[in-house]
C-alpha cells in the first residue's frame, strides 16, 4: 500500500488540486504561494470560523470511511456559518497525517471534502500539510460573507420568542452508537472499515455525512426571521442552554414536540435508553436551533419556503432563567446537558 | 498540577480572552458565538494562510517553553503574510491539547502568542479547543489585507534581477541543534525544560522566538520594490528553488555574500560541519528572500529605510534554469535543498 510518506509535499498538494474545481474569479493567488489572495466581496461583513477533527476524539478510523472524515471536517464548519446566516466562500485546509496513512485514503478524504465544498460553492484557497506522530487531524478554517445587520447571533432571544429546530434530532448520536456497537451500521469491506457501497442505515448516514443547513441559515438571515440562532453540534440541550445564557432568558421545551428521528428513537429504546433524553443529549446533529418573534411569523414562513428544511416549534423562551422540559401532563424536569470537551 | 482536563471548555476560553487586548472596532462578533463577524477593510484584497505546529514534528516540549510554542505558532503565519506584503489583521486559533497539559503551560502558550499578536496589531477573533489523544497541536489561520496590485508572489522574478535576503541565515538551525544537543541552550529549570530567565544564546532565541519580517514585507509591497518574495521557513536553498521554479528562472548565489549568523557559523564549525552548507539547508529562519530589478534600486532603498531589517544582496537570477552556488574563484556547485515534510 502506498502511504503518504512515499510522496513529497508538492505531490500531495497536486493530488488535492486535481480534486478541486477551477478557481473562482475572485481568487487572485491560490494554492502554491506563501498565502492566498482574494478580492473581497462588496458591502459584506466577513464571517470566520475554525474547527478541528481529531482521530480518537471526533472520529474513529475503524468505522469512519476517509470520505466521511473529509465531509465532516468541512460540514462542521459550514454548520457554524449557517448558524450565523452567512454564505460560505473559501476554506483553508490543514492536514496532519500519520506517516502510514494510505494515499488512497488521503484521496478519498479530500474527495469527500471537495464534494461537499463544490455543492456549497466553497473554494479551498490554501492549506498546510504536515506529518503527525499520532492521530490524523484535520483543521478547516472557513470564511464567508453576510450583509451588515443580517448576521444572526446567540443573544437576540427574548421572553415569548418561539423556539424552533430544523430537521430531526438524535439521528447522528444513534448512528454513532450503532457504528460503535456493530463496528459498522452497514456492510463491511472485511477489513473493519465501513463499506458504503450498500445502503447505510439512515442514522449512520446522518452521523457520517451530515448535511449542514446552509440554505436555511441564509434564508433566516435574509428574511431577518430569527432573533437568535445556533447550530446543534453538542446536542439540543447544550444549544438551548447557550442561546438562553447568551440572551439572558430561560426556556421551556415541550417533550412531545421534539422531532426525534424515528429510527433513532427505535434504536435507543431497544438499548433500554430513554429515547427523548438520548436525542436531546446527543451531539453531531448539525441542525439549526433558533428563536423567532411570534408576531413576525410571516418572515419565518418566507424563510422556510426557501430554506429547504422542515422546522418544528419545540418550545418558548421564558423570563424565568431555568431551562425545563415539559412532559405529558405539564410535568417539568431539567434538560439533559450537552457534550463537554474537557471535563 | 492543575491540567486542562480539570477545566471546562468555557473556562479555558475565558483564560484566553483574559490575555487578549480589547476587541478592535472592526470586530462585530468575537469569541463566543458560532463564528466571528468582521467589518471588511475597504479597497483591500484579503490575504489568508494557515499553518500547524505539531509536537514531535515542529517542536519538542522538552526544550521549547510553552511561550515559545505559542509565539512560533503565530510567527510562522505572520512570516507567510509578510512574504505577500500583507498587513496582518485577524487570527483563528485551534488548539488540540493533551489531557495532562498543565493549565499554567496553557496560559504561557497563549501569552506567548498574544504578545506577538499585540505587537503586530493582530486580533484573535475566534478559535477551537479540543482534546488530543497524542501530541500538542496548534493550528493558526491568519488573515490580513493588501492593496490590489501590491501583493508579492513567488513568480515575478526575471533573469538579471538581484536576489536579496533579510537579516541572517542559519541562526535558527544552529539554535535548534544546540537545544537538541544540550537539551537547552540556556539555564534549565531542573525539569528538562528551558528556563529563559537568564539570557539565552542568540541562536536558540532565534529558533524559539523568531521575529517575522512583517514591516519589511509591507515596505517592499508598498514601494513595489520586489519582483518576487518568499519567506524562509524551509531554508534558503528551498526558498531560492521555489522562487526560481515559480518564476521560470535560474539563480546563482554568491557563497561569500551569504549573511551566515556568526554564532551559527562558529557552532556548525565546532560540530565539524560546513557552516555555509548548514546555513543554506537550515530551516526556521523566517527571513524574507526576494528579488528586485536593478534599475528600480530607488524603490528598494525607500523600502529598506522603512523595513527595519538589514538586507543583503546574495546573487542574481539567471536565464539558465539551474540553481548554483558560486564559491571562491568562481567554482560552482549545486545548492543544498531545504527540508521536505513527508519524504
Amino acid at each position: 500500500v502506498q502511504t503518504v510518506s512515499n510522496l513529497t509535499e508538492p505531490e500531495l498538494i497536486e493530488r488535492i488540486q486535481r480534486l478541486l474545481p477551477p478557481p473562482p474569479d475572485w481568487l487572485v493567488v491560490g494554492i502554491g504561494d506563501d498565502a492566498a489572495v482574494l478580492a473581497a466581496a462588496r458591502n459584506r461583513f466577513e464571517v470566520l470560523t475554525i474547527d478541528a477533527l481529531v482521530e480518537g476524539v471526533h472520529f474513529d478510523r475503524r468505522f469512519t470511511p476517509p470520505a466521511a472524515i473529509g465531509h465532516r471536517a468541512l460540514a462542521v464548519n459550514l454548520s457554524d456559518l449557517a448558524a450565523m446566516g452567512a454564505a460560505p466562500r473559501w476554506a483553508l485546509l490543514s492536514f496532519a497525517l500519520p506517516a502510514d496513512y494510505a494515499v488512497l485514503d488521503f484521496d478519498c478524504l479530500v474527495t469527500g471534502l471537495a464534494g461537499l465544498a463544490a455543492r456549497h460553492g466553497v473554494h479551498a484557497v490554501g492549506g498546510n500539510l504536515t506529518r503527525s506522530p499520532g492521530p490524523l487531524m484535520i483543521d478547516v478554517a472557513l470564511g464567508g460573507t453576510v450583509k451588515p445587520r443580517q448576521a444572526m447571533t446567540r443573544k437576540g432571544a427574548r421572553p415569548g420568542d418561539a423556539i424552533y429546530v430544523s430537521g430531526s434530532i438524535g439521528a447522528a448520536a444513534a448512528g454513532l452508537a450503532m457504528l460503535r456497537t456493530t463496528g459498522l451500521g452497514g456492510p463491511s469491506d472485511g477489513k473493519g472499515r465501513a463499506d458504503l457501497s450498500g445502503p447505510p442505515d439512515p442514522c449512520t448516514a446522518r452521523y457520517l455525512y451530515p448535511e449542514p443547513r446552509v440554505r436555511l441559515g441564509l434564508a433566516l438571515a435574509r428574511n431577518r426571521a430569527a432573533t437568535a440562532c445556533i447550530d446543534l453540534s453538542d446536542g439540543l440541550g447544550d444549544g438551548v442552554s447557550r442561546i438562553a445564557g447568551s440572551s439572558g432568558v430561560g426556556a421551556a421545551i415541550d417533550v412531545d414536540a421534539l422531532p426525534v428521528e424515528p429510527g433513532a428513537a427505535k434504536w435507543f429504546q431497544e438499548q433500554g435508553q430513554d429515547a427523548v433524553q438520548a436525542a436531546i443529549a446527543g451531539g453531531d446533529d448539525y441542525e439549526l436551533l433558533f428563536t423567532a418573534r411570534p408576531r413576525l411569523h410571516g418572515r419565518l414562513s418566507a424563510a422556510t419556503s426557501h430554506g429547504q428544511a422542515p422546522i418544528t416549534r419545540i418550545g418558548v423562551c421564558t423570563v424565568e432563567p431555568a431551562i425545563v422540559l415539559r412532559g405529558p401532563g405539564g410535568v417539568e424536569s431539567p434538560i439533559p446537558g450537552g457534550y463537554t470537551h474537557f471535563r
